[in-house]
């Protein structure tokens, strides 16, 4: 494998005669390249509107031909209907299934991308057009720019040049590209499930690069996610909303049981309180404590980043393991409750907490659950309240990790090494991207995140951007 | 004084012969008084829209001319202008100012009432037009009739009995009507302010009819309310929104913070947490208790009437102790966090909780501030969070408690014996209507509440109505 890039390619490494073509021949059509993203990030292809759905389909399109033009065998998968809120069906937009190469003594490397967008509009507070490539000081902003149309473009640029100088590719290339993404994926597992011995029975790795790296100038690989369990707490008081003069100080109020529920969850300094919920947890290993000491991070840059005065830890080993390793929980919000402005002396009568707990390998989804629905029952009971509780789990994603002395990570490494004279940050995501897991779990396939945006692009933001350089990534591939 | 009565002649209690013929004339013209109510409910007089503003004038216009009928003396007082939060400035409708006799040797009794209502559109979930007056069973459905247009013209049809029978009144009496209290009674104190030497300075009685009896079948005489202060309690953790996955475990939680104030308020049983909190609440009375055993309540009809299961206390002296005597908190919601139905995984950065207190004789307003404040700093300081906390006490209205044995509550007792052949229930409001002690500080007259509405009559609700009978009141005036 090799990694290939443009952008930074005035400090090449040792590189081949090879190579040195190749990142002239990426310098050379930077400017083509950017207007092909032009092009893509035009399409207003929002898969969470469902207006917007013709647009989305059109955008796979777009990318099935950009296929087919680098003589990839390619089919579109249809994954049948999305049943709207309203009771409304409408079509999901077909997935892109492809493949170049068939050598049988090459590996074969599947990558994953998606053409969807989430949602934008100018009056979001853009301050370019969010359809609208901009280029301000070497930075391409546009919604789609990083997240994700540039990086599928950067695996399809650099098949594209490897084509146009006739080197031979080492290794067989699948793609798997689609346009639900933003919206949940919906359809993906199924087709995923059907292929896995038919698409996936000849792959060896699979690549996703949808995220981005832990810094605005650093790569990064990405091994392991944590997962997601979202609980809503219901406490009902009474039929309707009673009036705090005329009812306050002889009902059991929903709002006072349901603050006190909250309040058992975690403490002060996020250490959750629901008991057992830490046994399962896999220790830090003394290799992520040596991975964590070369990470590159800016306690500073982080915290003016992400817009916080101060955070609960100061070295690196206790921010990445709180972050990465160990389970967390937040309360998002409350559902049946006052929440505008003003005052309203309401008591309402049915109330729903919001919170969720980003749990780690090896914990059990379903044995967190129990511990959670014991617990919270357990202090309800105490209370001796004559209100109703119902604590359920609406949604709970599994947690992902790979093994980074994998072969596909020591190839990345050595890639990345080669464009960017560094070795890259080996990170982890403290958030939940589903795909990985369920992507290693159906095929049981060697799974990396390799990322190709920067800290600082942005994604979903009204700031959505990717950069040329000199953190520039758009024009790197790995093969 | 005296009171009078129609609808339930059926069973005088030794009346006079003038008595007796009043009673007759105010049967007699029941339906001329329903009409003049069905012309005043089809006015929609809403004071909160200020679209409907003209129409709020108009009402208080065509009230004047009704007081003028009477040949009473009537000025229309301007209160100036409202301040819109859109910045907008429109026209407050004039308070009228009335007088009827001026006799020295007589009290004068000054009634307050209001002929602005709430907002009622048929889509809010009317069963009847809510402006136009419909009789179903001998309850008259519309918006406004039993707040407060119904009680106002209770007096007005009462003097119009005495005029109409050529009877003397035994009192002079004066009239403060005004447009706005469903929206605050902007401008009101104010005027009350200016008056207090010239209205105001030969009242010797202010009575107020605009609240509700506890009973659907026995009146009652309401002598304090509750007085209320609503608190926001701010906690900032950043700029921004964060995301509970990326962030998640290393960053205190302005939500978490929150729930852990909001909890250290109340217990499970409604009892305040601020010390000393309780220092100052006047001791419930030998004289209340004995009150408390004679009304008339259901707990079971009670319960279903609010729509909960269970109340917290069991015996009618529990009861209104902790509603009338004792201070409640309720928490209402928070403001900034997620509210909407479904899941988002955020971390808010700046949330407010909402609640208020009740607070009752002799509680102290600044000082009960200070103490919830101190409170909720220490609480917020033992958690060493690196969050910025903010608590303001927003509004603040004052406990409102009348002595009971003064001769206007005696003469309404005496007068409610008369035509209900019972005793009134004496009752406080656990809700606050500052208005009693506004007239009261201000004035410093004496100051009774003499509820028209039965307990079931839905002010401010979908189904607001009063009745003909039993337990008509709208014919009753007292002088």
């Amino acid at each position: 494998m090799l990694l290939l890039a443009g952008g930074n390619s005035s400090s090449p490494n040792s590189l081949s005669q090879e190579e040195e073509r190749i990142f002239q021949y990426i310098d050379g059509h930077q400017d083509e390249f950017v207007q092909n993203l032009a092009g893509w990030v035009a399409v207003e292809s929002d898969s969470i509107q469902p207006h917007l759905r013709a647009e989305v389909t059109r955008m796979v399109k777009i990318a099935a031909a950009s296929l087919q033009d680098l003589g990839a065998s390619v089919m579109l998968r249809d994954t049948g209907i999305q049943q709207l809120p309203s009771g409304q069906n409408i079509s999901l937009p077909p997935v892109i299934l492809a493949k170049l190469g068939e050598d049988p003594l090459k590996p074969t490397v599947c990558f994953y991308g998606h053409v969807d967008v989430m949602p934008a509009k100018i009056q979001d507070g853009w301050k370019t057009s969010p359809y609208n490539l901009t280029e301000i000081d070497g930075n391409l902003f546009g919604r789609g720019t990083t997240d994700d149309k540039g990086p599928v473009l950067a695996w399809i640029n650099a098949v594209k040049t490897f084509k146009a100088l006739n080197i031979e590719i080492p290794v067989n290339i699948k793609f798997l590209i689609e346009g639900m993404e933003e919206a949940g994926s919906i359809g993906l597992e199924e087709l995923v499930e059907k292929e896995k011995e038919h698409f996936f029975s000849d792959v060896n790795y699979i690549v996703i690069s949808d995220n981005i790296w832990l810094s605005t100038t650093k790569p990064a690989l990405t091994y392991g996610t944590r997962g997601n369990a979202c609980f809503s707490v219901q406490v009902e008081c009474g039929e309707k909303d009673l009036h705090s003069g005329s009812v306050g100080g002889i009902v059991h109020e929903a709002m006072s049981d349901l603050i006190a529920l909250l309040d058992s969850l975690v403490n002060s300094c996020g250490h959750i309180l629901v008991p057992g919920i830490y046994d399962d947890v896999a220790p830090l290993t003394e290799e992520e404590k040596k991975q964590y000491e070369l990470i590159e991070f800016d306690l500073k840059e982080y915290k003016a980043s992400i817009g916080v005065k101060e955070i609960i830890y100061d070295t690196k080993e206790e921010i990445f393991s709180h972050l990465w390793c160990l389970p967390s929980l937040s309360i998002h919000g409350i559902e049946g409750a006052f929440y505008e402005p003003g005052i309203k002396t309401v008591i309402p009568s049915r109330v729903i907490g919001k919170f969720s707990i980003r749990q780690v390998p090896h914990m059990d989804l379903s044995k967190m659950e129990c511990q959670v629905k014991r617990y919270l029952e357990r202090i309800f009971s105490k209370r001796k309240s004559s209100n109703k509780l119902t604590v359920s789990m609406e949604m709970g994603a599994k947690p992902w990790v790979a093994n980074i002395n994998d072969p596909q990570y020591e190839a990345a490494k050595k890639a990345i090494q080669k464009v960017f004279n560094q070795d890259p940050d080996m990170i982890r995501d403290g958030a939940t991207i589903p795909i990985a897991r369920m992507f290693q779990d159906i095929t049981k396939k060697s799974v990396m995140m390799f990322p190709i945006g920067a800290a600082d692009d942005g994604e979903h933001s009204q700031k959505e951007k990717i950069s040329r350089f000199p953190c520039t990534t758009n024009f790197i591939s790995v093969f």
